[in-house]
């Protein structure tokens, strides 16, 4: 037994066994991993870490685990191994299709883990058991431990979260033949604050524009470097911040540059979410990494200086999903909670995508109206068709009630369910498809504005 | 104004100007130098750095400021830039003759401080005002800081100090014409509080076995690059924790080599204080780095392996310095705390001298007897005379009364008082020189001891 | 100037005219006062009281004023004085009218308020000025002091609001000739983690079942001795927590006997917001102290033992009036926030009646069908009409485009602004009238289900 | 299993049979004596009470016991026992020989402890097994709790020990066949830290000037309505603080009425332990109230207002027994640690005497030099021997090695254990018996001021 003291657990013990896993150099090298990417140039206390976010979802996993009776140990290493696959700055360099799952996996594989298999790890990092579901779900340790953690080291005090208190609503129920993770109706207050401060940390620190100005400027850095082939993607998943930042600089990366002298990118325009039409959100929330680039490469053509365009990642809101129990009856939390409704809404309204420009630019281009006009054209000569098998289902169908109705018909179509719920929710999100809910069932239909436009 | 929100003090203010000088490239290469060197490796959530501690300086050094009614502006641009001299991984790194604070003012004397001329900041540096005493002196803004942001940041409890009410004890007198800071005497337990935190925070992180372990792996792997001339002395003023490390794997240094997969070094023999004689005590606090070098160049000829010696640095106790002030008198903190006085003993039996070697080798080392005989009798022959100027005039004077006694005749003989309070200082610590209070002055002699070995 | 420890805001300093006022026998009876009433019987730890809130609020009012250039000392001593109108056990005996502002202002007018006359206060305190809206407006030092205190001493982690950047946020606009308190655009995330920590700290603590069975306890408690005439109405204002239980001990009380033994009342039925028609949402919330007590009567006659009926007061939820302050316009928090309009609607759905019974019959209670019958049965004879000249009003008009305009109409009918903005809010609050927003106006209209009962 | 949400320890669990014990009218009468007496008339937050402390206690004890394999239920029950004798007030009433172990006891005798027989929990708080050290002895449950609590709720920093390290550090070890708590090497910087706890929370808390003279008036008051027969000392045990402030508010006892309107005492002289010689110590540390009240009668005659003396009592510094455990030896702290050597002495300075006189005369007491004079005088005339079976040994033997040999002998005269250990402390306290250590045995002798007064 060892104990490591840490900033927000205190005490966290190890066995000799993990201890031996944590000394692994796919561990050790998330000691070099920023746990929130370029936040540091806002937050400047924000150094904290992978390792320390490693260990501190094993904690809470743990105190899960023991809470529903699942397995401890399989839990525990799995909690620690679950981020290590993460790139250089951790979500910032996810770029050009780079999964940090996939990584993780592929590095398990080649480790020792002393009394575990990497399959069984894998297996629970893979969600197949509720161990699984402890670290990553619908409330998990994971999102626990982040909220607490960025929350302590950016000296915001919104992700503070009660721990005891959502421990002691947590309990499992049978679903399907499946165990899953639920909570107790009297634990309905503990998750809407975790959902809340969830909510609260996005708009203070995971979207602050400032975060996301840096974020965009260190993916355009690497995405160069990519691009003219001095790194491929791979690589990102065995550097660490040091050895990018030190390639960035020698490689004499003008990006970097301005990075290390915090010499940060201004904003030009924000389109809010409710500044597009569905489709014009749809659109944007399905360009690809290279057709943004084009984009990028017009605006330079123009106006002679760099213009990024930093579209936001739909969230998953996973949170939404979790099941209250009580002895009549299992609901999804967003029925019952009125909070919980609402604070969807609120994360919806936070979506947006912005441009950005030298602060030596900015003003000229500021004050140039035309260069709103010439951005509005480039971005409305976007070459791109609304193409989803759901909208064909539902033009043809026009309305579709129940969600299992409608996940059949579009596996009769050759659509896997997994792409059907991710692309029903990017279409829910977007406004072109409407979910309502009669009571029992989901029914959905097609937005009255699926053909306008009006950037 | 723009504000900026820190971990510790939450919300710090700063004026446009001083929001120039912090995006000066010299500042900003601190957000890349970690405040507690290789403490990380101990504390995974170590990872602040000189940059946070620099503006908190700066806050705290302002609360100072207003309550003594110094020159609160000065004293923020002052605080702002007093550790922009430090190497990377901060103090660790302060090898052959390395001096921060003389990087500092080179730097300093270069920049463009808006509303200040660099000489006064220098002035500032050097203490010839009472906003440098602000800064750093007996009881000051730099040691506030970094005693709450390193217990902080580390997760243990006990650097937590009470800051409003050490702020209230706060007081200026004059001594010999200039104004000094002290305190009230209801301020007495406060202090006493700031000491407490701060031997305990010694105790516990800076002088923590494996943190000096890790740290001496560091030195050595730099000290092995400046010696076969890859790296001057002076390149680690402009390098960042980031482009060293990078610049150490590069070169494959196996000391960085094994930091990075944390193999460190495990202590092979420690040498306490109660465990050397004076006369031993001296030898080893005044060898300098190439006599040690040397040494370990022997044990690595006999052992086969590295073991790196590890000599504590004398500490300074300044706060024992602080002086207590009420209408009748001003005393001394030690004369009239006995808490103080204690600490001052406990932090001596802190000091010692200790052997690593690396992990493969440490179980062979330590079950061979014949090793530690050999290493005792490598340290015996140490060609060192106790060269002191001031052990000479004790020898002919035998005891002297007055502090200020001795520093007319240590000064006749064309010692400075520099040197004469340095040098003071360490003989006692060795327990060279006794020094006795009678009530009124100080009294010196040459201790017994002063010929024994006994290592 | 003096110092005093406070377990939330650390030193508060006082300037010695405060002192004296603070030496009254008016403000040190609080000291005797409990915040939150009998909520110490659920969370042992809130025995703090009215003593240090009204220090507190100071502390914070004084923050306030001097981000918004409003006068200090007057927003400090007003709030010192803010809650010196409590009876014992605060809000909770606010019975048979007992109105704290009203005896508040009372008391200041006899008082010596050294540097300042009784009139400035009261008038203050009647919200006349920027001052008293600082202490009790839409946001303001008192909810921010209750909330910061309430959850530290009940060790909920729910009321921990970001102080400092809520003062950052606020700011002063002219509306109508008056200068009004407002919030910045940036300052509406801090404002929303308001709202959400009264939410929660409604649900966790002032709301919780078993305080509001405790504190009904304590009003009948104190009721029947009022209706005895051991006690009356005013007697309240001079005694404090100390000299009630020990007169309520004396008297034999014996609710008083089970509340000293925590021999609670339990839960018998619970209607909630959406249990109730309109109607009868009406009905119960307008039933005076006296129908209640005849209610009770019955029940006991036909149960052969006490059945409390605890009915909650409607919420004010003035925070969601705040107004949020750009260069562009001015506009309610409830129009710009979706997490605010979402809160209002949790807020409804805690509103509920409650029946409770002692311990020793609850169980019988509960097995026996008829008794719920026999209570829908008592409930539904009360006779009452819905009196409301409001909805009379709309009856007539059908519906009322602008609140302004029907405020017109009321006043026609000699109906004051106050009690139109009363009468109004519950209406709404009860459903018994629609109030929608066409985007510029309000639209008023009678709800549908204005004549059903459905209990 | 319930849940009690405690502002210290968050969740305090509690099974079914320990909340029953807890509803006994023996421990909800806690919730009405305050914690820390009269301190709230300094700290106003400190309101907490016995009730909170006892569960806290509880839950220390219970994870003492699971680190070191005791009895946890016991531990638990006994705990949570612990304080039930407390009089109103805590510490500051136990007066005229009121000892809250005693009737603590005597409560438990009667009490249905469900799952324990009240013999068990008996032999238990009066140490007879491991279980009761881990509530009350070296290194405790009581004190870690109190430090804490105390601290949390004045808000004072200086209580805030780490409760995790210290567990890590506690062990087991045997002596003369008996099973103690000792600490680990490596837990003696947690220990040293409890002890700096408690002697800043001494001097900033307990021994506050102002807190000492609110409590002195409070016992006074209370020992005159003993005197006057209108209560008897028994009658505390079964008050709680709202019986007895009523009733002596209803007896319109002065002092009472005078801490109501927070009109303390001021001081008029302090005499502090140097301003004492060893006799005088002793003099005062064995005058009994019934003495005390005759000086003060004197006084009163005297001067023509109350002159109240306040005795400090003395010390025990049981945690400086605490016995540090490793592999090669067992030492007790006080040898090895000079810190905790430092406190002790720090410790003893703390210690005086004062005198108090109301508000109104206080001014002109102290302009008048006669009446230091006079009462000088009449301190000296106390009349009173150093009676002293061990000083009468010493006098005799004039110096005994080893503390077994010196209580051999004083067992032959008829001297317990008890009686010799408390008579040794407090003669080597007052400096009448010197106390050496030669690295093996304790030295006893007579100090050489034995016969010196100098008041």
């Amino acid at each position: 037994m060892k104990v490591i003291r840490d900033s927000i657990h205190k005490d966290i013990y190890l066995e000799d066994y993990e201890l031996e896993v944590i000394d692994s150099s796919e561990i050790q090298r998330l000691r070099n991993i920023k746990q929130t990417g370029l936040t540091y140039l806002v937050y400047p206390s924000a150094n904290h870490t992978r390792f320390e976010h490693s260990l501190g979802t094993m904690f809470i996993s743990s105190k899960i685990a023991e809470k529903i009776n699942a397995d401890k140990k399989l839990a525990r290493i799995s909690a620690l191994l679950h981020d290590i696959g993460h790139p250089p700055f951790s979500h910032t360099l996810e770029i050009f299709g780079y999964d940090h799952e996939y990584f993780g996996k592929r590095k398990i594989k080649k480790m020792d883990l002393v009394n575990f298999s990497s399959s069984e790890v894998i297996k629970t990092l893979n969600k197949k058991n509720l161990e699984g579901k402890i670290i990553s779900g619908d409330v998990d340790a994971d999102r626990m431990d982040y909220l607490l953690r960025d929350s302590y080291h950016t000296g915001t005090a919104y992700g503070m979260i009660d721990l005891p208190r959502i421990l002691r609503g947590l309990t499992t129920f049978k679903s399907f033949n499946k165990v899953k993770i639920g909570v107790l109706k009297k634990g309905i207050q503990a998750i809407e604050s975790l959902l809340v401060a969830r909510h609260q940390m996005y708009s203070a620190v995971y979207m602050h524009p400032t975060v996301r100005i840096a974020d965009t400027m260190m993916k355009r850095a690497v995405m160069k470097e990519i691009l003219e082939k001095n790194l491929n993607v791979e690589d990102l998943s065995l550097m660490d911040d040091i050895s990018l930042v030190s390639f960035l600089r020698m490689s004499e990366n003008y990006l970097m540059e301005k990075i290390d002298r915090r010499d940060l990118y201004k904003n030009l325009i924000t389109y809010g979410y409710s500044d597009l039409t569905p489709v014009e959100r749809w659109i944007f929330a399905n360009l690809d990494e290279n057709q943004v680039l084009q984009l990028e490469e017009k605006f330079y053509n123009h106006f002679g200086c760099d213009v990024f365009l930093d579209i936001c990642s739909i969230p998953k809101m996973e949170e939404h999903n979790v099941y209250i129990v009580s002895k009549e009856e299992i609901r999804r939390l967003d029925e019952v909670s009125p909070i919980a409704r609402s604070l969807k809404m609120a994360e919806i309204q936070l979506w947006n995508i912005a441009l950005y420009a030298p602060r030596e630019n900015i003003k000229h281009l500021k004050e140039n109206d035309d260069v709103k006009k010439k951005i509005h054209k480039i971005l409305k000569e976007i070459d791109f068709e609304i193409k989803s098998k759901l909208v064909d289902i539902l033009r043809e169908y026009k309305s579709i009630i129940g969600k299992g109705k409608f996940l059949e018909i579009a596996r009769e179509r050759g659509i896997s369910p997994k792409e059907f719920y991710e692309e029903l929710h990017k279409l829910i999100f977007c406004g072109l498809i409407k979910e309502r809910f009669n009571g029992r069932k989901y029914i959905y239909s097609l937005s009255n504005s699926i053909n306008s436009h009006y950037l």
